[in-house]
């Protein structure tokens, strides 16, 4: 647990990373046998491109690293709840472990909606560890919200 | 619909030319204003990237084009239903109508598994079309599997 926290942290820095490029806070980061292989921060604003969340910017960084684009044994820290997208892609590249902190009840696919891990068309479900750093993860969220408005 | 087919048409060449690359075929096409802005082939292995879905390249494109994350008023015209992934992303980048070619029990995510439109997790939903080319789509899906075995 110690060592989630200390991983998370680096999600949280990208999330901030995120924040100060006037994107929506979130930071993901792949660890592959004790060893950090991709970490990105959402980059939807910058890039154009609505895909550019923090957690496929990540697999597509640490499948392109390893040449695989299944990332077998490797786990997934995420500051928020994978939205459908990102929880049927964690899927896809079949991520053993995914770490997330804060909830997200309005666009989450984990926890709540559709819950894509729980549904017959899912054929890998990581194992799923919520609450890492979830005061920390919601309040960098709260503050950039806060910011805009 | 003569008009939807003849779209339809050119997301099943793509379908068939991914078929041809040795990946899953399905094809995709984006139409703004009438004219086509992007259209892309399924092409995971080649890419080594899980998130290289048909659909998902075809938004890339479309966005990379116009310089924008939100595809207003444009219509996407894909082979088979998408996946839960690709059914965020259709949502997230504001598509206005989807037309969907064969429908996909075992991994779709519009009409099977979460059926993302219907959450109260998804704040866009584009008008839904499916049974487009149909048989055709279906056909070159099975043929490649049956190739495969």
């Amino acid at each position: 647990m110690n060592g989630s926290k200390r991983i998370m942290d680096r999600a949280l820095e990208e999330a901030r990373a995120a924040a100060a490029r006037g994107e929506v806070p979130v930071g993901a980061v792949i660890v592959l046998d004790g060893e950090v292989i991709a970490q990105a921060g959402n980059r939807t604003r910058e890039f154009n491109d609505v895909t550019a969340h923090a957690e496929i910017l990540a697999i597509r960084e640490a499948s392109a690293k390893l040449g695989s684009e299944r990332l077998i044994d490797a786990d997934l820290y995420v500051t928020l709840e994978p939205c459908a997208m990102c929880a049927a892609a964690i899927s896809f590249a079949r991520i053993r472990r995914l770490y997330y902190g804060a909830e997200d009840e309005k666009g989450g696919g984990v926890d709540h909606g559709g819950r894509f891990y729980a549904q017959p068309t899912c054929h890998h479900s990581p194992e799923v560890y919520s609450g890492i750093a979830e005061q920390e993860a919601a309040s960098i969220l709260k503050d950039f919200f806060a910011n805009r408005r």
